[in-house]
């Protein structure tokens, strides 16, 4: 089988191959390889982070749960000149703000070892982080996003999220904001309501439904097992969730991490969450999500030169097997 | 130093982000380690691919140098029904031609260990499959890749690159194409020659020049040492380069990789070679051009969830490295 399709919600193309992934594979790779048992986001090590930006406690204990402090080695930083207002050719400075959220004062590497309670601490510290640096003024974009094993991008194993705010809003997500708003004002509804509404009505993909979200892997999904995380009632503003929302959203995105982990042991994966731009305008087309998507595959040279996607496994499929880990 | 950077040629932003590369790591990887002695690539395994497309042998010689087969795991397929002419949304079959470019009868890992005649016999293979495919007339779009490493993409290690041909052109290609159509009315230039003459007017992201090519670290590399190997006088089809410039084009492909081994020894890369596409439209405005994309860092949350890349490594550093080597 091998099929084109679209992404309504990224605007991207995949070609969906499943004999693909019958392929023979000479290569071993160790995902997980701890060389460094000097862990600087562990308890105890707190000076060898900068200082912290705020800090969460569990009810009834000491000590503190989740700390947020700024990235060692920036992406960007505020020290870089502040820019003009729009993107000029072909280079500018890389003003904004980067954090890291340290998720356990313990040497955790899933957030899925946490409790109940400690995950929704970490969603809490994600909504308040960007609404903190919305309110600051000199920031127009904020992404919270989680790097989970070496395949994946990650430097350090311990559990940890990182936002990364920017004075200017990413082009690539200006192109998705525009598609957006056309999309809106061609079809008179939203792109998430559309796909959300289009994945419930063949529940074929859907991996998990709560009172108030819905997990399912998307169409046109990139990867194999990409998830996608969505309200059922589209709203704009991630960081305005109520403290109920967070808590069900928290248990739901632990619970599919969960199923993904009991199909590969350790897998490393990106976990993102998109929120409205930070600036004035209004965004009431544009819809919060998460996606997470599982690094089994890798980019390779047709994706780096197409900017289209090669998937070894349906959708339908990873939905089905997630359903029933 | 943390600077934004944009991409005349493929559009793209990048945060160059200099610091970033003194991160620590714990994550040790091994990138090649074979479990297969049994490679069905190798000579006296002919019976294992399918049957050959096309053989190249060397002069004086017995025997292939160069194999060219379908490839037994296709992400398109000619046994998919012909698409009609434009894309529908939101899905489509995928109609094409995948095939794979065995570089040595032997079972060698790099391009860098064959000879100079044998490294032009392989461009040769590319220009040839290239315009047959183009000559069939169902076919839309051609592109060359090689994924040499695991990290890259690669799941066999015995030197081989892929040849891929789809009945329609990847939408993000027509948003390149269409971009680049832009550019040539707005500024009378084409995009490729512009980047060719801003680079070698200060010549410090040069590595390496021909009397007919340059191979460069563009302005706004998206990785650590990606490169990119352009004719010094724009031209539209890679397939139809003279047997001269072939054989002065894959010895600075191979004197450039050969760099780039000697800082890394094993480095996993992309190699992409872009040419215009097979319709009968006028593509003056694009030319052909190779990409090579090392490796080194992976991409991750902030890359997936924005589109933007962050490159720890400056471009000038990275040529100054690659002269150096």
């Amino acid at each position: 089988m091998s099929e084109y399709r679209h992404d309504l919600v990224t605007g991207q193309w995949v070609i969906v191959a499943s004999n693909r992934g019958e392929r023979p594979d000479e290569f071993v790779e160790t995902v997980f390889e701890r060389i460094n048992q000097d862990c600087p986001f562990c308890s105890g090590r707190e000076d060898d982070t900068p200082p912290e930006v705020a800090r969460y406690q569990l009810r009834r204990t000491k000590g503190w749960q989740v700390r947020v402090v700024p990235n060692k080695y920036p992406a960007v930083t505020t020290s870089a000149p502040p820019p003009p207002p729009t993107l000029s050719l072909p280079a500018q400075s890389g003003f904004g703000v980067h954090e890291v959220v340290i998720e356990s004062p313990e040497h955790v590497t899933s957030l899925t070892e946490l409790s109940a309670e400690a995950t929704t601490l970490v969603f809490r510290a994600y909504a308040d982080r960007l609404a903190a640096l919305r309110k600051r003024g000199d920031l127009a974009y904020g992404v919270v996003f989680k790097n989970v094993g070496a395949s994946a991008g990650a430097s350090l194993e311990h559990v940890h999220s990182q936002v990364l705010a920017t004075a200017l809003v990413p082009p690539p997500i200006e192109q998705r904001l525009a598609r957006w708003q056309q999309e809106f004002q061609r079809t008179d509804s939203s792109v998430l309501l559309r796909f959300i509404q289009e994945e419930l009505a063949q529940p074929q993909r859907v991996i998990q439904q709560t009172d108030n979200f819905a997990a399912v892997c998307p169409f046109a999904s990139r990867v194999p097992y990409e998830m996608r995380i969505v309200p059922l009632a589209p709203r704009v503003y991630f960081e305005q969730s109520t403290a109920a929302e967070l808590d069900e959203l928290a248990k739901l995105v632990r619970d599919v991490l969960t199923r993904l982990e009991q199909i590969t042991n350790r897998m490393a994966y990106n976990l993102i969450i998109h929120t409205a731009p930070f600036d004035s305008a209004p965004h009431d087309y544009y819809h919060w999500h998460i996606e997470i998507l599982p690094r089994l595959t890798r980019a390779a040279g047709f994706e780096w030169g197409t900017g289209c996607f090669i998937n070894p496994l349906t959708p339908e499929n990873a939905a089905q097997r997630l359903r029933d880990a």
